[in-house]
């Protein structure tokens, strides 16, 4: 076991044995002892804190007022984040592997708007990227019981990916439809001015997000608006309705608890009087 | 038995036994005899009879021509209010309790606003707090059955509670990423005046609420808009559908028509060998 | 049998056995027999008819074309209900019941309104009633198996009264708090004018609707107006999205056909090995 | 078997069996060899550029400068789809029988628009028609197993088509008679010009989509409105809270905490009476 600590052992799996590299590692990247838990919770403070400062930054006259501030801070979370990005390259064994994968690529996009912002003009733009770095959190939270949670939603969703495609595929297609429909049917002058804003529109209506930025004044328009709503609606009003009849008439005929008293199978539909397994009369009801 | 009525007895738990307490205890805080009812009847018409007025007398045309006769009424609503909540703490055996409690703060803070008013100028927005009223209302409501189904509702949504959390994790993060992005394509021109004020827009259009106040001018936006509306319309709509599609497979297998050959009973479970009916085994299944 | 034929048993149920009244009651009121049904299908016409009719009359341009066509239209229809509702007067044994039943009001509400335009001036208003002339169609579709599926929902709905109090308890103590705090923070010149007008607002933006007529301009009122947009949007997402996650978790262990050796019992858990009805050791699976 | 290769059996089933005919009802018609697979994909990429042409063609700075570019693709894949078609007609046995079915009419209606542009003065607003062109994608989808999942859908929808005609009647319904009531509420100067206009706003608000271009002024047509939103968001949200409120009910009953004495399993279901995993006697209920 101990031969495990020796240089040559070390070679091997470096980081993840001894040395500062694996002092640092741990801290960094394990999240189970004393010291790992501190680094997470002050990652998310530092996170959190310069996606705060980036939200507020953009509000003018907290710009005008704490401009200054917000722009110390900046760099204090900026050159903090780049510290940290190097310790990660230097402390894991395969530096490529990690800043080829998602959360390397999230990382380095988390600081590299602020370094460019020094040399590039106009470069303003990019800041919003570190918008990003609320994903950076997700590293943190991928260790928590939560993850068991979102995984599970998650897995449903690929199961049912077929179904999700044909749901996607039909609102699509009924977009495009009645999209066209309404600009033919109303026109550049009520806002319709193309086929592609009419299908803007028409994901709007459908959706019952409704802005009315855009709305139809024709009657045959208004008409078929209403038949867009409706169907829209009932895409999410129909299958619970449907559902709930089910439960209902599920709940009607109720399942009894009678156990038979040859082979002992307990659970009989409410009319049985025979055990639908060996045959034998069921005993009467007592109640 | 008798004893338990003496002073001594009567000093231990005073207001549940005996005395003008006991019996104003039961009044009050009771709910069983006919007393009790009639004063949680009479506290529940006060409650909405004062809401009723504070709610009324925000409107200016009625408070221009009714103001002092609801005026009258907020001063006899609030005394009696104070009155009950002085009986309340008397009639208790331990008022600090009592005042500490979630019901007995609500209580306060159901007359302080009132009395406020008269020593202090501006403390108009405080009347806003007698809408808080409506919460003493629940005090009597706990004690009926519909209490449990509520319950119900609660632990439900409290054994769910790290679903929940990743569901509003999920939310808020595409609210962040989206609100940064359309802040950065839209800009200040289009109503997107800051990121706080886009993730506000982003709330209001996955939600598929929709106001309207501020809407995408730029293709990108609009094509932004699309996704962030189909995303939200989705969340809603997929499960539902995914749903109910199990559902339809379900019931395509769980019942089989294999009609008795001795009493016609057709519809049975796919299980079954022996008729439920008359006990007659069923025919073999051919397929 | 022929005796009931007399007058004397004539006299007991007269209009269900013989004469003209017994064969118009089986016009009017049967719907077994070709002259029913045909009765029926001509009623649902007129009324539907006539439904249209008062829709289109709305309608200035068409009121101006053909507004003396549709005011004959209209008496040709008043004129042929009121002699209906005459008919089932004198057809039917016990004229008040029928007067004082449910489709009865229904029945003279839906001529009322046209007839008393001819004696009161400003009576237009009364026209609208006539929209309720839809609630006739019920009296026959009451007939046919499709009300057997509004039964169910109905009854559905019936057994759920109390958690649909409940949830209509909380919507309402939310938008009452929720109003009456946006009164507040907003005020009347951000158009929440008096707080039934913001209980109206609450009430729009809760339910997803978001006309936008008014909209928060704060900071704070738009934070509110976050949360309670999220908490109507999670009280329909966040039930359909437990529910999927309870599906995906229930399919993963899913449920094994094994019939039992001893007993029968086929229905088991995937991991089960013992019968749990019997105790017998389960038959290896084979697949 | 050979013999069926002879012109007379060519003369039976021609197209299926032999010569240039064949050999093209197996590109065109067929999708399990190589050649009909890439004839399958290259339609669908035909397909999906002439609605892209179609679409983008609509927008106005977009057809100013690409408009040259954008008539010449259109005829090159309208005398493609036109090739295609009469390809069809020729190599099918029965050429009317494919032209009058669903398809054949897609495929006519594909290319039709196009070429009545050359004869016709004012067929511009034919062209939209080309947006049916989506259409023509699901001959090929039709084959895929994605079908299954919308048959399945479909056939829930068409087993459940009453409950879907008693939620549609059921609506139309409560849209006539709010849209006839806020008609005669607000009346024109607010927007509801005419009751066809307030149904079609009682559609847009009872769905919760809520435009906003015609809102209630009156208190009495906000209470209204207030009510119809609230029966409109009931729909969705009440079932989906009974079903969870049910799911949880369920839940708390159907599996109970009995440890198995031998191997410690505890989660049986509730009639298990032998631990499923050890096959031991469960200890006996204790409540």
């Amino acid at each position: 076991m101990t031969s495990r600590r020796t240089p040559f052992a070390n070679e091997l799996s470096p980081a993840s044995q001894t040395g500062w590299r694996a002092h640092w590692f741990h801290i960094i990247f394990g999240h189970e002892d004393a010291a790992g838990r501190r680094f997470d919770v002050l990652l998310i403070i530092a996170i959190l804190g310069s996606i705060a400062v980036a939200v507020f930054d953009s509000v003018a006259h907290a710009h005008a007022q704490y401009g200054k501030f917000f722009y110390t801070l900046e760099w204090v979370f900026t050159v903090a984040f780049t510290l940290e990005y190097v310790m990660r390259i230097l402390v894991v064994d395969r530096p490529w592997r990690y800043i080829r994968s998602f959360f390397g690529v999230v990382d380095v996009l988390a600081v590299l708007p602020t370094w460019i912002s020094l040399i590039a003009a106009g470069s303003q733009y990019l800041l919003v990227v570190r918008a990003l770095r609320i994903l950076r959190i997700f590293r943190i939270l991928k260790l928590t019981r939560y993850v068991g949670e979102a995984d599970l939603l998650w897995s449903t969703l690929i199961r049912a990916r077929r179904k999700v495609l044909v749901f996607f595929s039909a609102i699509l297609t009924l977009v495009l439809i009645f999209g066209a429909l309404m600009y033919l049917i109303e026109g550049p002058e009520d806002g319709f001015t193309s086929i592609p804003t009419s299908m803007y529109w028409a994901i709007v209506t459908m959706t019952t997000v409704g802005f009315g930025d855009i709305t139809p004044k024709t009657v045959l328009g208004k008409m078929l608006t209403s038949l867009i709503i409706l169907i829209g609606y009932s895409i999410i009003a129909v299958p619970t309705g449907i559902f709930t009849a089910e439960l209902a008439a599920g709940m009607r005929s109720k399942r009894k608890y009678r156990p038979c008293t040859q082979c002992g199978q307990a659970d009989h539909e409410g009319d049985a009087r025979y055990c639908r397994v060996c045959g034998m009369e069921l005993p009467a009801e007592n109640h």
